[in-house]
């Protein structure tokens, strides 16, 4: 059964909306989905990942998140320009594995001030510094679901691109980021792998 | 010419958006509408301010804008507190005056990282303790829109209410706040004053 996605045009769509797709189509195969945190996604067979605000009928099985790119909320500047010399971009030729990460941060995290917030995220947690420990092998997109017009099921949709040689690095980052303070925050949490 | 709102009750909305609608209803009577930075609003009778997703077909006069109410991008906790103890409520019957601010920032404010924008905001702008010396005369309530769903005009609204007597006061936290180093940030701004 083919899930009928509806792309819509109609709307005057903000131009860093993403959206991801588990349905029977899609360049993407999942390999494995499953619950990290709380409540799984409803297993379905490929991924589409693709600009702009798709839609799914509510009959049809598989499932939509949406997510914007925007402006980093926690790096400083020096952080910022090592980011920018060593992060790789999306869609390498090499890079044929990918995860789909959806978390969702819990009311004690929200209700925290920006200088908390930062001290978990970055001073107790290191995360942009284990996030640049796997540079460039690792590429990375972050999308912010929980300030779109939606209601979203999680907070963020972070996208991660590798080559297959370097799947191990990935999952060393993964248990480096679930053993920190920051985690304790996540309420929910998926693991979505895929491979083209 | 009456002015037809769709409130949009299929979407699965955001709990915190809000819809700013200037058209010939509601419970609000634009007193003025002007331009301070760039393109000024379409002139209308009326304002509604109600939570949820409103939408006005396209061949009406007036003018739909969104926001979501969120977490606190700048204060720290200690700036909290005081805020959290002098804040007063929206919609005390003696505030009798309001005051919608929509504004968006040029594209230098959003390449700054999360430290530089602080430093701007607060240590440079004293933002938050401008707005604070008004406590509890003016009540405001802030709404994001630049990560909705849509692409808004525009990325922040903030709605003032105060009572008559205090609109001198207002008058003196506007000038204030434009005079500062955050202000040279702004690419639009509007200024729609109401009365009820």
């Amino acid at each position: 059964m083919a899930t009928i996605l509806l792309i819509e045009p109609s709307m005057n769509i903000n131009p860093r909306l993403h959206s991801f797709i588990g349905s029977t189509t899609g360049p993407w195969e999942i390999i494995e989905s499953r619950p990290i945190i709380g409540a799984g996604l409803p297993a379905c067979e490929r991924l589409l990942y693709l600009p702009g605000h798709a839609s799914s009928p509510e009959s049809e099985s598989g499932w939509v998140l949406h997510g914007a790119t925007s402006n980093e909320r926690y790096v400083t500047r020096p952080e910022k320009e090592l980011l920018l010399a060593k992060q790789p971009a999306l869609n390498r030729p090499e890079a044929n594995c990918a995860v789909l990460i959806p978390i969702k941060k819990n009311a004690a995290w929200w209700a925290l001030t920006q200088d908390e917030r930062r001290q978990i995220f970055e001073e107790q947690s290191h995360h942009n510094q284990i996030g640049m420990d796997y540079l460039p092998a690792i590429a990375r997109r972050l999308h912010h679901c929980r300030d779109l017009s939606e209601s979203e099921p999680f907070d963020f949709l972070t996208w991660f691109e590798f080559a297959e040689e370097h799947s191990a690095e990935f999952d060393k980052l993964l248990a480096r980021l679930r053993a920190t303070e920051e985690w304790k925050y996540i309420e929910r949490e998926v693991e979505v792998r895929v491979r083209r």
